[in-house]
């Protein structure tokens, strides 16, 4: 790492952001297909520095769930030489012309896709965030400025010296990616206020830390915050195609932010559903918590407490709730979710558009799993999150997330009368 | 104005916003077409209203500039009608499709255009605001919480009772507009930091204003910040070309955001170009004020401080520099620009891409006025005004940019692999 001065490092990668400007796409593409290649090459580096953070993870008793998310192996690595290739290969976007028109006095104004400038993001744990986030802002021509997990700080610094590598290769901006070192709150306060530096902001992370970074910043944020997903089980409703979507929502991969957390059933199917969905799910080791309706036809069923309705378990645990139609499904999930992915079971066509109206979350799913959120799963490359904010980008953020426009006119000695 | 508390506020706002999102666009157009015709009824109660804050004005010793933009009369009524009238005719944007992609298991994934929900929008001075963000507000499906300036009290109130009638007379949601009559500081920081009901915060007005609005919201804001804005007139450029366009940039109206407050002059052709350049602006009554290098061909010009390069004068003041070439004229735009409207004058298209590529500002020109920035000009409708951000809306920010999309999936019981 660098041992420049925290308004150096600010100044370094508005710089670089400038000189990003008059780059065309085969260089970035060239940069991202070089950076592949190193992470290959240096595997083993790649692995030592990861078990220092897994031998550190396990002197400091974390969860195995926590360590599993820190361990990079041969796979893994895989894993992320394929996504920086994907990443490489996807369409060009910036310079495209994405609105035309013609002003009366006969000249053109074209509303272009441009990069954003200099991107903070500040994440936890896995590692191959690092190499994701880098690969999109590089594709995107935006200098990064990385905050890793200081759990991951190993493996970020030897995953950030494969990118130095691509960069020199390269001749690009060496400065337009860097890694902070530090975990001090007062020094990632600092960041959050340059404003004049630091174009947009992106948490990813628990609550406490996207609220910290809400409550610091004088840069616009774009939040990724928790998924509390919610299927709503309507009477029309084809109850085995329920039961399957239900159980791959919440088994498939719990500790995802697309994982189901609480299921609503009308209560006109309560009585003959809500038996066979407890069996199976118990059958699948899942916990189940429910109002006092549910425990009225499954007694086995553990009380919810308020908190558990507004849960992001991550876990094999969900929360069921029978409710009185539609209205009152869009109530509880307005008030309680957290506006990520909603799903509703129904045959009926004009209930299905009503949810589908009623529902203000990023993505609203009508006879399929919450679980497909994923800017793989949508077509659009790799994503730097799931952003559950209604601003700018809105679900899975791609490559298209990371840039923005400016109005280009072009005048023969126009002026306004 | 209802005696509500601003808890009370909030709610009735966000579930306005609910009730609005199953209305359709036939609606929104009917409540705008009777707001129009509304205003025209009320033209007495309005002018009534108006001589109040204009008496309160004259009072307090506002200047003749301030209370002009105070003033309603007649003919600014009428051009307040034909606002609502157009962007109640505008094209409805709200559930267009804009993307729609295949997943590999056959269903459909669409990005559909919907409203933000709630947004808080705060304002200073002309009365017509009111109207032009409120009518806007309808026509994209958004509840709105305005918060006028003081000085425009009477008015404010006078309009938004126009508004009331409309909404009553379609039974539109009335919590769905609501005028905040407090001008306390406190009070606007509650509602600042009240992101569970507002989605979004639009600041229009002063430096002062905005920055206490970013430094306490936790609410997305898009700040409508100051134009200072660059005409580069580069060694290529046709001279006559360049005088009148600077002459229509600094003159034709001098107190409004996209007037020109410096120009840059390359070296090469200074000599030239200074003298001519000047004696038409002082005939037109323009100050100017330059650097050193500026003197010695024109030893009348004042001396420019390190303030003025930043200045966004609103007045018919004008600053001049010289620069050697487009690298160095870039480096100064973007060290003391406000990134809102810039343009080069040059009759070469390769330092026009280069100018095009280099300048990080809403609007970039090549041989136009920057006069021409605004929402009309560029064929959006009317215009909430010119956004200074970079995240989600650029330069002027109409209908458009108060939608967002979401995400909508239509499958037949998939699950993911």
């Amino acid at each position: 790492m660098d041992n420049k001065t925290n308004n150096e490092i600010l100044r370094s990668l508005k710089l670089a952001s400038r000189e990003l400007r008059l780059k065309d796409s085969s260089y970035r593409k060239k940069v991202l297909l070089d950076l592949a290649c190193i992470i290959d090459e240096q595997r083993s580096e790649i692995v030592i520095a990861n078990q220092k953070d897994i031998l550190a993870a396990e002197k400091n008793n974390l969860s195995s769930a926590m360590i599993d998310r820190l361990l990079l192996d041969d796979k893994r690595i895989d894993s992320m030489i394929n996504s920086v290739n994907e990443i490489a290969n996807y369409g060009d976007i910036l310079g495209s012309i994405i609105q035309q028109k013609q002003h009366s006095q006969g000249f053109m104004i074209y509303k272009t896709t441009v990069s954003i400038g200099v991107i903070f993001v500040i994440y936890e744990s896995r590692p191959n965030v690092t190499i994701d986030t880098a690969a999109l802002a590089i594709k995107s021509g935006n200098a990064i400025l990385l905050k890793g997990g200081k759990e991951a700080s190993f493996s970020n610094r030897a995953l950030v010296e494969c990118i130095y590598k691509a960069l020199i290769k390269n001749s690009y901006p060496k400065s337009g990616v860097h890694l902070l070192d530090s975990s001090n709150r007062e020094e990632i306060n600092y960041f959050l206020k340059a404003d004049k530096y630091i174009d947009l902001v992106i948490p990813r992370g628990g609550e406490g830390l996207v609220n910290a970074v809400v409550s610091n910043s004088t840069i616009p944020v774009i939040k990724h915050y928790k998924g509390v997903c919610h299927i709503y089980v309507e009477k029309t409703a084809d109850l085995t195609m329920a039961q399957n979507i239900i159980v791959n929502a919440k088994c498939q991969r719990p500790g995802v932010c697309n994982a189901v957390e609480t299921i609503l059933i009308d209560d006109e199917i309560a009585e003959n559903f809500l038996p066979q969905l407890c069996s199976i799910l118990e059958a699948s080791g899942v916990e189940i918590r429910g109002d006092k309706s549910c425990q009225n036809i499954c007694p086995q069923i553990i009380t919810a407490t308020e908190e558990d309705w507004s849960a992001e378990y991550l876990d094999l645990i969900l929360s069921i709730k029978i409710v009185k139609g539609l209205s009152d499904a869009a109530n509880h999930i307005e008030e309680f979710g957290s506006h990520h992915s909603d799903s509703i079971i129904s045959s009926d066509e004009s209930v299905i558009n009503q949810f589908f109206s009623l529902i203000d979350s990023a993505v609203v799913y009508s006879n399929a799993s919450t679980r497909f959120t994923d800017g793989g799963e949508f077509g659009l490359g790799a994503e730097v999150g799931i952003s559950t904010d209604k601003i700018h980008a809105r679900g899975p953020m791609g490559i298209e997330g990371l840039t923005t426009y400016k109005w280009v006119v072009r005048g023969s000695g126009n002026i306004r009368d």
